[in-house]
């Protein structure tokens, strides 16, 4: 193996793969990045055994060949490194690599040793608008558990019905649940939340469009120079439609950026109540209020003018209901709901493709 | 006590302030902050008995009074809230904040339980242009020791000779010193690093002018609306002078950047030797080169092209050497040593201000 890469690019890859390199684990190969010289490209790929990335960099290839060497000191090194070309050559299992002003030498594993990166031959194919799964993503993917106690609500899920496609997510004390217009066949797609966080991390602005092909086990997103594979989750999803409220006694529009500045306001007084606080929806008055009663800290009496139908007061926990908030980005949002029993529903007035439901606590 | 002050401005004060508060501590009202109105403003103060800040806020007072309250609380309250007019009455110990959209009520604790302040009477008096003093101690108080097991070396040393002032830290591993051009009396002033860093924290870049007056045992800190006290350190400053080399056999002048990049780069393969390298001065190559070989990583040879006048070799910490050209700011930077026994001077040749000085390793 020798070629010519410019630091720039290399640099560019490394920081996309390398975080995936698995360092706790007890295969220390599995800490290394794969190098990889063919035609006229070089590939850098790392996985964890649940998913692996593989970033392709356009390489003036003198001579083919793969190494793996430690993720974490080739990624230090090869960012400290100025702009401009690099050498890269195979001698031993010994990666040498050279530039105006450095020659080194890292100690590689035999890249027959590097665990077979899953690789998809055909199967269902799905493309993507690179934005619209972007932002969708960002709306679902943290509502998903972040435990493992029950794997299914650890995903991310994906399904069409009625010729749209959902993707949805929820830890079973909220959900997300977001619309794309896409044409699609009949898919089901169970993919763990963290695969799709690490797609958004090395997801560039630049990329215009994202394919998804899936098989029995495992799914392939591939987008601008990326390959990304993960296992699926092998569950059936729970049936949560039911769940996301079709109807509500209680409904107040309000400015998004008040409502939130209200939540975070009471949430401070509400350390005592483990981040719980109430919120009543007045018509009488026409506002939103929120009452705290912290009896060390003192009280607190937040309230913001809404547009309101029916009355009625709700326990919610207030950090959910900061991130609901915050997973919007219009100027005014729908906080319902039908009883202090039942789920509130967030939306946007202006936007229909987006919900988010927060499961009420005991008042 | 009654007054109105903008969001703004009590934010302001609330962030410079909060952080001093001391919430580990044993005394628990250390955890406050003192909110204090007289005349035609507000002060606002906390103090770990170490060092204490009062940041002046101007408000629309109706009638004084003070109290103390929680100060990570109320920092975060008032930052929460959206920027406009606030309200703050004191009733029976509690503290009522009151705007459009809320009123709180924070529970206090007498202002009379709170420490006194340090207060300094009167005494030697200095004044620094601000921007020059802020440098100074950037460049020099990250070289104080951060460990107490010899309180001298905590401190930053503020001392005149022939009509100079000097600025000086060490470690005893590394020293800094800054010649600031300022009119001074005989001063000598000892004061605790970790004072000269909260200080560079909340000096804002619009403030010209900083005042120190000190006495036996404290010094004060003027600037714009903030007022700090410190504790001084009562040690007689060990003679560094000395310490700074006068003479060097072996001189490279080369662009900072590029020694940067080869120490940064080196210092990934200086893993088994706890971060150490050897950097070799070669006049006969006109460069400056390091050497790192790890035994279970690889090794790895780096050079910068340098004006070189003598050749040798110095074992240095690399840490201490990025930090130490990190504190530079010019294009380039002389590195020089009398022998590999002696420490190495760093110098930008076109400014005589500001000197870096580290010990050696043993090679």
């Amino acid at each position: 193996m020798k070629l010519q890469v410019t630091q720039e690019n290399f640099n560019h890859a490394l920081n996309s793969v390398a975080r995936i390199a698995d360092t706790h684990g007890t295969l220390p190969i599995l800490a290394n990045v794969l190098i990889k010289a063919e035609k006229n490209r070089l590939s850098v790929a790392a996985t964890n055994l649940n998913i692996g990335i593989t970033h392709f960099v356009g390489a003036k290839i003198e001579s083919g060949g793969a190494i793996t060497v430690p993720a974490g000191l080739l990624a230090s090194f090869i960012s400290s490194l100025p702009g401009g070309v690099i050498e890269l050559e195979l001698e031993n299992k010994k990666l040498k690599i050279t530039t105006d002003q450095y020659n080194s030498t890292i100690n590689g594993i035999s890249a027959e040793d590097f665990p077979v990166m899953p690789a998809i031959e055909s199967g269902e194919t799905l493309t993507f608008n690179a934005a619209d799964l972007k932002k969708g993503l960002q709306q679902v993917a943290f509502t998903a558990s972040s435990t493992d106690s029950r794997p299914v609500l650890s995903g991310v899920f994906f399904h069409s019905l009625e010729g749209k496609l959902f993707i949805v997510a929820t830890d079973s004390s909220r959900l997300a649940e977001k619309t794309i217009n896409v044409k699609v066949p009949k898919i089901e797609l169970l993919v763990p939340a963290s695969a799709m966080n690490d797609l958004l991390r090395i997801l560039d602005d630049e990329v215009k469009e994202i394919k998804i092909v899936k098989d029995e086990q495992q799914a392939l997103f591939s987008f601008g120079d990326v390959e990304l594979v993960t296992r699926l989750i092998d569950s059936t999803y729970p049936n949560y439609k039911p769940l996301i409220p079709t109807k509500s006694s209680v409904k107040a529009t309000l400015k998004r950026a008040d409502l939130l500045n209200i939540v975070k306001v009471s949430s401070l007084f509400a350390r005592e109540t483990a981040g719980s606080i109430t919120i009543e929806v007045n018509e009488a008055d026409q506002n939103v209020k929120i009452k705290s009663l912290a009896s060390q800290l003192g009280e607190n009496n937040a309230q913001a003018p809404a547009k309101v139908a029916g009355s009625g007061s709700i326990t919610l926990n207030s950090r959910f209901l900061i991130d609901g908030i915050n997973a919007f980005s219009g100027e005014e949002l729908v906080f319902s709901f039908n009883s202090n029993l039942e789920p509130v529903l967030l939306k946007d007035p202006k936007a229909t493709d987006y919900v988010h439901v927060i499961m009420p606590l005991k008042a």
